[in-house]
């Protein structure tokens, strides 16, 4: 059998994130060596907090690294209004498990993962991406440790953030500049892909009753407004670990993608140059579509796998 | 009979261009009263002996004012890797008209039709603003003496001319800022309508034979590069007409509209903010869908009614 | 005897614009072939209103073009806080003479002094550069018409409209940034210089018993808040006249001057490079130094010449 | 006695640190805890390099941290044309102590350098701001740690870089800008009170003559562009220093200063806000004079009191 992957899971959870790390927690695919936290969804305390609860939940042991409590430049954005106040309410969590918490600044412990791992590792940044562009500022020799940087984040056209900006772009816009102008071979799972990975009332039924996971998860749903609880509930994060466990479930295409900086009202867009209107070499491969029936059983074995 | 609604066209012919000219030159609902031009698809002098060429193909007396040689504040794009080294590459013409031309600038008549003629006249535009954001500047009375402009232009989310920016808005993005802050009753007949309107393969067949016009049409389709052969050429700014005449055909929705002037790779972007992120009164009517069936046949009429 | 130098003077007074017009309305070497109005200091319309005052009260039948209400993009600046409501309170003056008014908008009337005159015409403009852009993009054949524009405008360093930008362009940069890129004879009078060509306690003291003019001037410096009335009164416009009437009383140096359009903080400020950071052609004559001296014989005398 | 000052060095040397090291390292008012290297003049391989160098000379025993190769987010600029190929070329220096390197980034020393001391230390940065930026976002808790950070860097109006911008914020826009809003006690030593802090052509012969330092560095003189051998030599990062012992040198005032970091031609530009245009509350004491001949008197008892 195939080892499986080694990752890091950068997240701000945030409901779809939790389905994200359900899914990844539970695949025996994938071996999560670290969690690192951002602000993003709500701040950086209330996620981690959110995080530590769902380790509790389920009596899993990876550790966690705080990270960056505000973006680069930019001031922090409050989301509290899509994902509830703590950033993950309607369900009664156990007590969160503070002793994964490590001494260092996240930055810091994924360096440490990074280099200290055999072979290379993989990132996969479901925030904000603040933590993974201070990496690669302080640890530039950390490009040629990353396997891959799975990002859930931009779009091809229009926005959730902004009209044409999507929210972990848009949060901190200069990071994500930094990301896609790294070198590291890059993934960009995007909004428009995100936006047709949905679960359906039916699906939501079916899950509550599978298992604890899908309980607490079915739960939660009544709290998220990423998308309409009749037509579908948008699994952005979600496609992130599907993309890495099921590639073939999405139609990539390799581009130059860029992140405007400066626009007054642009800023945080992203440029997914598929016609080379820029010229610049391709640094990205972009999910540009995704197969939404594959996606829907993906979801159902993926909660299926958990406790 | 109700009386013909008066117009005046701003425009850059152009192949897509001329196909509008046509439509609107032979149908008896719209009285034009002015043709303007303004260098986009190639530099004024070209468009405007394009413009001529086509009246006195038709032996059509409407008056042309040359407008804008460049747009107000950036370098002139040249697009004649598009539409041919004079922009109407593929036919030869007869002698072009120009007695039809008039001693003032465009902006100068325009203001001239606007304020003398009875009622309020509707402009369309179907180039870059250019010449439209000067008339306001400098006649800022003539707000009140628009019924309606309707231009082609800008995009909800990708563009045709950057990632994010619709030709006719990115070629003059400050003239554009100008026209959508305005106040003009403004209707914007998107870039994604008009990749809908497509004249497929075998109606360019059944217009070639349909008439003389129908024949000119169809050899300048062999130079135009707007859409591909097989699969349809793209009717932008016959859509515009197409809306004038009949505006069932569309998907219509009030929104605000904005215009990027500042961004490094957005510039000339424009945001249709149909989900309130901005805050702002809606400005405009925005053209989203379009029956594309209904406008194939109303293109085939149109063509048909041509000489 | 030379001939006068045929002007045209563009400004939004405004008391120190009072100023300078009493300079070239009296001075002989000057002829003074239309005055044009813009938005600025105050609105167009109390400009105007001041402008014709000022007439009236020297009774002067040059005839006065209204421009522009407001700059190209931005909204207008009300600056009225340093100049009183009306822009130039503090005289009692006779009724406006509005038959000096011309029919037609700035733009059109300095086209037709530039067209119609014998040999070419100097524009000083001393307020916001509106009217001269946008005379630029509708006429640019003008350009070959002008002889110098000379605009009081601009500064080396520091601003008095905001950290690094004067008020004159950056009340509306976008048309500065016409006018600077357009290859007309281009002189710039410094705030730099301005700040140096001051009126002290005793030369106000001087002035207002020389004669209507100097009394009039007298009691409008009460209300002028453009210095320190101990310290002296700053007469930024009066230097463009000065310039053209004896222009070794200035510090001359070509260079290359840009203007931001693009800052969040600096939109407005002009980059005067005399170090050829930025490696372009000068453009520009740009005053950088005055002698003080010589500026206050010249302003005696100016005053002196005014009845 | 009062205890000697903590400082951390952060440093691209470059001549004029060279000067600026010199008289930290022999003053016993200071107690350098730390020397932190970045990109600036010449790349950080190569300040560090001589950095070390210097140490080697001196036969001091600091320990030095490398810090960032580059800008937060821009290309690094290369200064090698003003400070030689190395930076710091002209006088063979002894072999490095490549000892004194610290095995962690900038960062993480001057983390522990905050937090580990008894009692706050001060930053002294003569280089782009990127190290401090980045401590800054990694650990927001060491501004409670930071007595000063005094900088040299930034202008009042025009500037050594650009038009309006100094070299030490145009290199990194972005870092100055963290910098600036990061509510630590800040000093900005302005290029304006550099330019005035000269060594003139009899004070080199002094110093040359005087010990191995002022022999040394009146060599490095002769390779060194910031200011002209005649009419003297520009110790910009040597009033960072002079403004530690000797504050009263300086004519100081508080002031809002912002960094400007989306201009096309300003980026980079402080604006230091003496008179309240923007409205917000003082960030940072500059020093907008310095007393010419008393910075001459410290300069030569600064190095009179090195080996």
């Amino acid at each position: 059998m195939k080892k499986p992957r080694k990752i890091i899971i950068d997240t701000d959870p945030g409901i779809d994130d939790a389905v994200a790390i359900a899914a990844a927690l539970f695949d025996e695919r994938l071996d999560i060596r670290l969690f690192t936290t951002v602000a993003g969804n709500v701040s950086v305390d209330k996620v981690t907090k959110n995080l530590l609860k769902l380790l509790a939940f389920w009596n899993k042991g990876v550790p966690v690294a705080i990270g960056s409590d505000r973006p680069l430049l930019r001031e922090a954005i409050n989301a509290s209004d899509i994902h509830g106040s703590t950033g993950m309410d309607g369900y009664e969590f156990p007590k969160s498990k503070y002793e994964l918490l490590t001494k260092n600044h996240a930055v810091i412990e994924m360096y440490k993962v990074l280099m200290e791992s055999k072979g290379k590792t993989t990132i996969v940044g479901i925030g904000p991406l603040t933590n993974i562009a201070l990496l690669l500022r302080i640890y530039p020799e950390c490009v040629e440790r990353i396997e891959e940087l799975v990002i859930m984040g931009g779009s091809l056209g229009r926005g959730n953030y902004g009209v044409l900006s999507e929210f972990n772009i848009a949060a901190d816009p200069e990071a994500a500049k930094i990301v896609f102008e790294s070198k590291i071979p890059l993934t960009m799972v995007s909004l428009d892909v995100g936006e047709k990975a949905l679960v359906l009332p039916e699906v939501r039924d079916q899950i509550q009753k599978m298992n604890k996971t899908g309980d607490m998860i079915s739960q939660l749903f009544h709290y998220y407004r990423g998308g309409n609880s009749d037509t579908g509930l948008k699994m952005y994060d979600g496609c992130a670990i599907a993309y890495l466990l099921e590639p073939e479930m999405f139609e990539v295409k390799e581009a130059y993608v860029a992140v405007e900086t400066q626009g007054m009202l642009t800023a945080g867009a992203t440029l997914v140059d598929l016609d080379g209107y820029l010229g610049n070499a391709t640094n990205c491969r972009v999910c540009v579509d995704i197969d939404e029936e594959q996606f829907r059983e993906w979801f159902l074995e993926a909660i299926q796998k958990c406790e």
